[in-house]
């Protein structure tokens, strides 16, 4: 199943994409099946129903609709660095041995066709187009082979990332977690519906219609699998939580000369069978602009 | 007001502190007045009625409960790294001149007097006593001289870290939240009980009785109002936002031969004023080991 959250005139809604049509409810309709944050805290078994329920749900407009990031209330939102070797390498790491993770915070998302903004602090705003899984069934100690059973499914993101904050110190979080920079959606697809692992899909970036990253997640250095059994090594993984698998090689920093965005752009990140998240850029209005 | 978050033969409830007894009540009460996640979330005005209520509860035995953390549902869990310069240095690190910013998430977090786990993945436990600060009201763009108007409160914290796996990667994120490794409380402090920004406090660290850290919270690179404005350029703060602010010299990675916590080890942090968080290490028991 495709669910879509989104908001329509200020009221946060449900729906299943059916045959490229959007149907569901309301949060204030009696009959709403739950929010995916909900249904996912519940271990995911109410999705097939929650689905039926929406599939007999109002027609919802795909025009009228502000899309919303899937899920908003994750425990972890764990991110993954350099899980692609040409981008490790464009961004001048050694590939490390182990994951490389970081966080983002729920402040930082946006949904589908949302806007970028492109802080007054820095020029340096950079997209990363990537694969999102999502924790159904939680646990820690999982094998690699048990790996996928805890995945109920998968979105896309677009990592937006300030370079010049992730770099200002050893740690990125802050050059992650700008308000409005991180792109989550448009869908969130049940695991049922997908390759496992999402093995053998396409991943692909546009910047203003100009393909800027194109990979296959079969060259992720840590599939999902893998991820999920190494991040519960040490962790407890709770359903619903978010892991963001990486980027591959394209970004704007690994550019010469850089390819930053810039307000106006349109980014688009696309991943077969998936969906496509596009998002255009704008520039935060500063405070004193603001004012006058 | 002083307020303990605990539970009660797996009844949640919270408490104030009052001349060294504790009066409170459980989430079953019908006169409940909410949890501290609650009280924040709705922006913290609540707390003074809240401490009232509970000041006319029933008596509850220190000896009977289980402390735990004051605040688990926080948005953001904002640790701050190389905020004391005699820390940076041991640590090998050029003092960075912005705040260096990892998180924590909830999953690795214990309370007072619960066991700190070592995990049978490596012997590099280490102790890093904290101050920590919460955000009662939230914003984005707050200035220095406004930045304390948003902390509601302060607690302690001991960011027990695998060493090993904080510097596997470029990441410290991993080796910051192995299950059971982030001790929090006892005590949730209300601002007004203490100096503005916990200014002129002593911070220190005992392990099995003998002094590791002792340090002046005056000594931080970042003091907790530059934090919150610093911070809060980037991304907008929200209610109930923990801020882990950093851990001065002596930490046991930073010893020749090193000192990492073992099994039977009790370790201390003590914040004036703020109150005394004691924990216990073990050692974490292997699956084939429990199974046998």
């Amino acid at each position: 199943m495709r669910f879509v959250r989104f908001s329509l005139n200020g009221d946060e809604g449900l729906a299943v994409e059916d045959n490229g049509a959007l149907r569901g409810l309301l949060v204030s309709d009696s009959d709403f099946p739950g929010t995916l944050d909900a249904l996912l805290a519940a271990g995911g078994a109410g999705l097939q129903a929650a689905g039926e329920a929406l599939r007999h749900g109002k027609l919802i407009s795909q025009e009228a609709i502000r899309h919303l990031p899937p899920i908003s209330r994750a425990s972890k939102i764990l991110c993954v660095g350099l899980n692609y070797r040409d981008h490790s390498a464009e961004s001048g790491y050694a590939q490390p041995k182990y994951p490389t993770v970081f966080a983002r915070f729920a402040s930082s998302l946006i949904g589908h066709r949302d806007e970028i903004v492109r802080p007054v602090a820095s020029d340096t705003l950079d997209f990363e187009g990537e694969l999102v899984a999502v924790i159904g069934e939680g646990g820690s100690k999982i094998s690699e082979q048990d790996g996928l059973r805890h995945v109920v499914g998968y979105s896309i993101f677009n990592d937006g990332s300030i370079r010049e904050y992730q770099h200002a110190t050893p740690q990125w979080t802050i050059g992650k977690n700008f308000d409005s920079t991180g792109a989550f959606g448009p869908v969130f697809v049940t695991a049922d519906e997908l390759p496992p692992g999402c093995a053998g899909l396409t991943l692909e970036t546009r910047l203003n219609g100009q393909v800027v990253q194109r990979a296959n997640i079969d060259d992720m250095v840590f599939g999902v699998a893998s991820l999920v059994s190494i991040l519960s090594q040490t962790m407890t993984l709770e359903p619903g939580d978010v892991i963001v698998t990486g980027t591959p090689a394209g970004v704007g920093a690994g550019r010469k000369p850089p390819l930053y965005m810039k307000h106006g752009d349109i980014c688009e990140v696309e991943i077969e069978r998936i969906g496509l998240l596009v998002n255009s850029i704008r520039d935060e209005v500063a405070a004193g602009r603001a004012a006058a």
